[in-house]
C-alpha cells in the first residue's frame, strides 16, 4: 500500500499482470508472428534453418544503474543478442525476454528498459513475441533470440582457410575506451562512454558477408584477440594481424592519450563493441569491410591461435567471468 | 587460487570456459540440430511452425538451497518450459540455458544442476543446444525452449466454446501439499515434496488432447482457477467446476488432514504441478483425462469467469508476483 502521492511508483505498486500488460502494449507483429504474447507460447514461421542464441545481464556485473540509463540497458540486452544472429549470417525473427526485478524498482526504470528494447528491436528488425517476470533482488535481464537462415548457409567460426584474409565491419576499442574513461570518473568522450552503455551492432553486415561467401565469422564481444582466437581454434589456423591496417577511431585515440595509454590495446582486446569480425577468400571482401589481417596454416613455432604482426600479443586478451 | 585439498572446489576456482566444456560434455545432438554449443548461435530445422516460450528461476524466490536438491532445480528449468511447449500441444526441439552464478558456490552444484537439466531434457525429448554463463549474487536461471507444430494446429487459451467439457491431466495439488507440508517443517509425504521440488509434466498429454481436437489448453503453474481463469477471460466464456469430479490424490490427502485443510483448496488453487487443462466438445476426451467441468456462455450474473459448483470460490486463485 503506498502512504502519498509524493512516493514513487514502484514494481510491486503494480503487480504482475499490470505490468505485463505495460509492457506488451502496442506490440507491432509481423506477419511471420501468428501468436504473440499471451498464451503459453508464442507461435511463428522460419524460413529455412532456425538460429538460436541467449545472454544473461545482471545489474552489477554487466551494468550499474548509475552509470547507463535503463533505455542503454535496454538497447544493450537486445543488441548482444542479434548480434550473435548477425554473427551467423541469419534474419532475427523473435524475440523473448525475462525479467528479474527487485519490488521496489521504480516503474520508470521498467518503462524507460522496455524504450530502449524496443527501439533496438526496431533497429533489428525482430519481434518481441514472449517472455517471463519474477522478482530478483538484483535486476536480472535474459534474452533470447530465435533467427532463420533464409537461404543463406550459416556461417561457422570453423571455416577459416589458410589463405583467406581476416576482415571487420563496426566499432572496434569504443567500448573498452569508454570503460577505461568511466572507471577514472570521466564522462567523455561521448561517443565512447554511449558505445560502453549501448553498442552500435552494424546490422545487416552479417548476411553481407555471408551473401559475399564468408568462410568463418563471430562477433566481437569479448575482444577481438579472444574472439577470433575462437574461430583460430575451431579453424584449425594461425591469424595474423597487421596492427598498421586498423583505423584507430577519434574517441578511442582521446583517450588513449588522455590515460596515456596504448590505443591498439582499445581496438584488440576491448569487448562489448559487437562488430563483426571474418575471413574471407581474398578479392571477395564487401564494401563496408577493413582486412586487418590474414590466415596461415599454424607452423610449428606459434600453432593455432593469433599473432599480432607475427608475434603474440603481450598481456590480456579479453574479458572472461569467474576469473581466479 | 587455491590453498589446500581441504577447501571445496567452486564455480570461481574452475572459470567460465573449463565451465562451459563441462556443462557440455557429451551433449548428444539429434538430426534435426545442425549447429549445437559452441557457435554464435546453435542451429537446427523446424517443422510446422516454431514455438517458444521461456522461465526464469531465481534463488530465494522460485527455490532455496536448502529445500531442493541442484538436480531438482535442474529438473523444474526444464519441466516448467517443456509444459508450456506440450500445453500448445507442439513437440520440442531445443533449448537454451543461461546461468548466473555467484564465484563461490560449490562446483558440485552445478554438476547436479546439469544433471538436473539433462535427465528432464531427456525425458521431454529436447536437445540443449547452448546457453550462457555469468557471475551473479544469486543462482539466476534462465530456460528457453522452442519446439515446433509438426502437422497440427497450435492450441490456443483462446479456443473454449460454450458446450465443451474441461478436463485436466497430471497432477493437481501435489507441489502446493508438498510447500504446505515443507513450511509446517515436514518432509514427508514424500511425493507430495518432491513434487513441489521438481513438477511430474505429464509429457505427451497435450499433444494428444490436440491430436483428439482440444478446443483450448493451458498448462496449470500458478493453479487451476487462475490458469482456467486465462482461458475463460481469452475465450469470452464461464467455465463450471464440479468439486465432486477431482480424484484427490492421496499424498494430497494426507497433508490436508495433517494440516486441518481443505484438500481441494491444493487442488483449485495449488500452483507449479503443471498439469495440463483443456477444453474439448463432448464425447472427444482422450484417454488419462478428467473431466471436471463444464464450459457455459456468460450469464448476467456471473460474467466471464470460472464458478466452483455454480458460486465464485472464496479465497486466493493462485500465486503472483509483486504481490502489494
Amino acid at each position: 500500500m503506498t502512504s502519498g502521492s509524493a512516493r514513487t511508483e514502484t514494481v510491486g505498486d503494480l503487480g504482475e499482470f499490470p505490468l505485463i500488460s505495460l509492457i506488451t502494449r502496442n506490440l507491432t507483429l509481423p506477419p511471420a508472428v501468428s501468436v504473440g504474447p499471451g498464451d503459453d507460447c508464442a507461435a511463428f514461421l522460419i524460413n529455412g534453418s532456425a538460429l538460436t542464441t541467449t545472454d544473461m545481464l545482471i545489474e552489477g556485473i554487466h551494468f550499474r544503474k548509475s552509470w547507463s540509463s535503463p533505455a542503454e540497458v535496454g538497447h544493450k540486452a537486445v543488441a548482444v543478442n542479434l548480434a550473435d544472429v548477425e554473427a551467423m549470417g541469419g534474419t532475427p525473427v523473435a524475440m523473448v525476454i525475462s525479467l528479474g526485478m527487485p519490488a521496489d524498482l521504480p516503474l520508470t526504470w521498467v518503462k524507460e528498459f522496455m524504450t530502449g528494447v524496443r527501439e533496438e528491436a526496431e533497429r533489428g528488425q525482430v519481434a518481441l513475441v514472449g517472455g517471463d517476470m519474477t522478482a530478483a533482488r538484483d535486476i536480472s535481464i535474459s534474452v533470447t533470440v530465435i533467427g532463420e537462415t533464409g537461404g543463406r548457409t550459416p556461417i561457422l567460426r570453423s571455416g577459416a582457410r589458410p589463405g583467406d584474409v581476416v576482415a571487420v565491419c563496426g566499432r572496434l576499442g569504443w567500448a573498452a575506451a569508454g570503460l577505461a574513461a568511466l572507471l577514472r570518473g570521466f564522462r567523455s568522450p561521448r561517443a565512447a562512454v554511449d558505445s560502453q552503455r549501448a553498442p552500435q551492432v552494424p546490422y545487416g553486415a552479417g548476411r553481407q558477408a555471408a551473401d559475399a561467401g564468408a568462410s568463418a565469422m563471430i562477433d566481437v564481444s569479448d575482444g577481438l584477440l579472444a574472439d577470433l582466437g575462437h574461430i583460430a581454434a575451431a579453424s584449425g589456423v594461425t591469424i595474423d594481424l597487421d596492427p598498421a591496417r586498423f583505423t584507430i577511431a577519434d574517441p578511442v585515440q582521446a583517450v588513449a592519450a588522455a590515460l596515456n595509454a596504448d590505443p591498439l590495446k582499445f581496438v584488440l582486446t576491448g569487448g562489448e563493441d559487437h562488430a563483426m569480425a571474418a575471413t574471407f577468400a581474398p578479392g571477395t571482401v564487401p564494401d563496408g569491410w577493413d582486412v586487418v589481417g590474414q590466415v596461415h596454416e599454424p607452423d610449428d613455432e606459434n600453432g593455432v591461435g593469433v599473432l599480432v604482426d607475427g608475434a603474440h600479443w603481450e598481456g590480456d586478451q579479453g574479458w572472461t567471468h569467474f576469473r581466479s
